[in-house]
């Protein structure tokens, strides 16, 4: 196969008139197929079921000292905390553990530094002129829609395939405006890539001139390899603490892609100065998370070792789904040579590149063939992909008969927007 | 019985050398005992264990259309809406449900009116100058410390038996500053009070100077009777709409004190308008609360009937627990006419106000004969009861012998610290 931007105008027109005839078999199916969600699937929800029934006498309530039933100990149970801990290889007294969202938590964590700032800062955010975020970008829309629902400006950080690209963030530092940086340190989203140590050491030791800058440290898939052995993570606690930025991180973990996805439980874990900070704020917000869906969680994944044992069985359903979508776009996409795409070995989604200007048509043809991707641009903060290129699949939902519909639709829509752009260009 | 006031001094000096003896004894006791904390005890606790076993299979999450484990639906499954609507005689499209907590949607309401606004607001309040709030008092100290949390000035409103004293509330709101009122409308917390009607009905058709007053209506007890049947309440939703305030009440609700008390849902009901103004708020902060856990309770509790027959097994435990107390009270304490209380059938508090300037002795006593009660003036906005005279009794946790000591030794306290009052204002 030849690259499309090597392509003849003659040839160009011949593979878009095959794309158009591709594309058109495609919409004759009356498909109804969805790769935009990361979560997991039906046959992942059933893995959990034992979970249901871990749980169900009085007696196994009454843990750690207190009935698990009853109202209190805000930052949750000591064997959940432990739980955490192990996980996240840190100390218990460094975990607040809570309810089912660690998005939740990431978001009250946010809003309090509005209304009554970190622990370190000079005054609330909500009373300052200027507060900025730093993005790395293609990322997470959920972190970048908390931040802007604040009122934060969003500044856009390049993703690099270490993480993001810290001679740039060195230098964004530098304002004493810029209050944090979010981050996906293992299979970023979308990208799938693991932040390196050099660039995790650069982060930790960072200098910023904002005395409240703060890590929003999502490790949302700490365990989440679906292609290989566990990968072991840098604790990004005891990094910072090595150079002095102790109270900078809160790192967010929760077992939602792990036991029952709207019904897991979530922590935190940073300083112990800033645990004790923010329990003295959430005190008032709440008497106590649910510490029964703790202790039923707790019971049910026990520790790291079982919990990586589940994990592999997780991995044994995501992995064909992944290689499904990457066989196609091996097959379909990269000969012709005007995307790019990184293979993953965990997470939740593929991160594909297309041809500049073409994501946003490339997704709303495959929508008008029944195709649901997340919307072109959403990895970018305000939604604003400037090169118009960032696809996020999300392969976990549908079953493979149904993925290998998808990714077909998906490469067809990538090759017609792709030879319409560049006929366009050439102002045929 | 000789009342105190009508004691001559060496009356008074005789009773108090027999209180200091009696002090004496239970002090040598050595006991431990607790009648501060609003909480079901165990037996109560016990009560709903079948609520573990209910939900156990995969089949069982096929609700409502969706997987109740998966992620999503921010306002609750639907039938957990039509349960809350049924409990609560408003409609499902008036409710939002959520997680374990009501309190915890009371801060984030108010922490959003901070940081967005409510839906009338002209800005955040965290743009504001001042924010005032009416916290009729006694109350419920949780409230008035989130109110505080946010720098808010509290304004106490005092507490009739018909509800907050509105010759007073009236007057207040032409303030533009004051932005709402906290409410326990059914067994006021602590005083067990129900809101008359016509007391309910001037709430509702209150005409606020500030667009954006908001009513923080806790219905925590809506069905808490512990003595006689259910007593139906006014639907404030409609009662509000009916003088042209839809949008100015939040009520809230929970099954903790039904259910499981750190493990049950909660929810708020209001207009429409305001349900899809907090549920486009609330979408940036979770993908969704507990599915599980509202289908789990649910499934248990079934509906406002079925609920009601749980709760007459709450009451059958709390009757005698808080008979327990009033027996002592009416024998110890009534005839000697230096206090007063108010006999509850719901809720789960008796407040009592001794005799002036005393109330913080009587505790400080308690605590030394190893009995913990609620601080005194927690009742009172900032701590302060200004007449140091209101004592919240909970009685629900400790079993009834146990009780029994601790309404001795209270009774005991209360005749000291009151004989020591009257003798040293005599500049004995």
């Amino acid at each position: 196969m030849k690259a499309l931007t090597e392509m003849t105008k003659g040839e160009l027109r011949a593979f878009r008139a095959e794309a158009e005839s591709e594309y058109s078999l495609c919409k004759a199916k009356g498909l109804k197929l969805d790769m935009s969600r990361g979560k997991p699937g039906r046959e992942q929800l059933d893995l959990t079921t034992d979970i249901l029934s871990v749980l169900t006498s009085a007696d196994q309530c009454q843990v750690d000292g207190v009935d698990a039933r009853n109202y209190g100990i805000v930052d949750g149970l000591p064997m959940c905390k432990t739980y955490f801990a192990d996980l996240l290889s840190v100390k218990s007294e460094q975990v607040f553990a809570a309810g089912n969202s660690s998005l939740n938590l990431m978001y009250d964590i946010i809003s309090k530094a509005y209304t009554h700032g970190m622990l370190h800062s000079e005054k609330p955010w909500a009373k300052l002129d200027k507060v900025k975020f730093l993005c790395p970008s293609p990322g997470y829309d959920r972190h970048f829609a908390v931040s802007a629902t604040f009122g934060t400006e969003l500044i856009t950080v390049p993703m690099t395939e270490d993480g993001p690209d810290m001679d740039i963030v060195e230098q964004l530092v530098k304002d004493k405006d810029v209050k944090g940086m979010w981050c996906v340190p293992k299979y970023s989203n979308p990208d799938g890539y693991i932040y390196s140590d050099e660039t995790i050491k650069r982060i930790a030791s960072l200098r910023p001139a904002a005395p409240d800058f703060t890590l929003m440290w999502d490790n949302a898939y700490c365990v989440h390899e679906f292609d290989g052995d566990f990968v072991p993570f840098i604790n990004i606690i005891d990094e910072c603490a090595k150079y002095g930025n102790a109270d900078m991180v809160y790192e967010f973990a929760s077992t939602s892609k792990i036991s029952v996805p709207g019904a897991g439980i979530a922590c935190f874990a940073s300083s112990e100065a800033n645990i004790k900070y923010q329990k003295s704020l959430i005190s008032f917000q709440t008497i106590g998370y649910d510490k029964m869906n703790q202790l039923r969680t707790v019971l049910y994944l026990k520790n790291k070792e079982h919990t990586l044992e589940i994990m592999k069985k997780h991995a044994a359903i995501l992995k064909p789904k992944f290689e499904t979508v990457i066989e196609y776009l091996d097959k379909e996409i990269a000969p012709l040579g005007f995307a790019s795409y990184h293979k993953p070995k965990g997470g939740y989604f593929i991160s594909l590149n297309t041809l500049d200007g073409t994501a946003k048509r490339a997704c709303a043809l495959a929508k008008e063939a029944g195709l649901i991707m997340t919307s072109a641009g959403a990895t970018f903060p305000y939604g604003n992909d400037p090169l118009d290129r960032n696809i996020r699949i999300a392969p976990s939902v549908p079953p493979i008969d149904e993925l290998k519909s998808a990714a077909e639709v998906l490469c067809v829509c990538l090759k017609l927007a792709a030879a319409e752009k560049l006929l366009s260009d050439d102002n045929e």
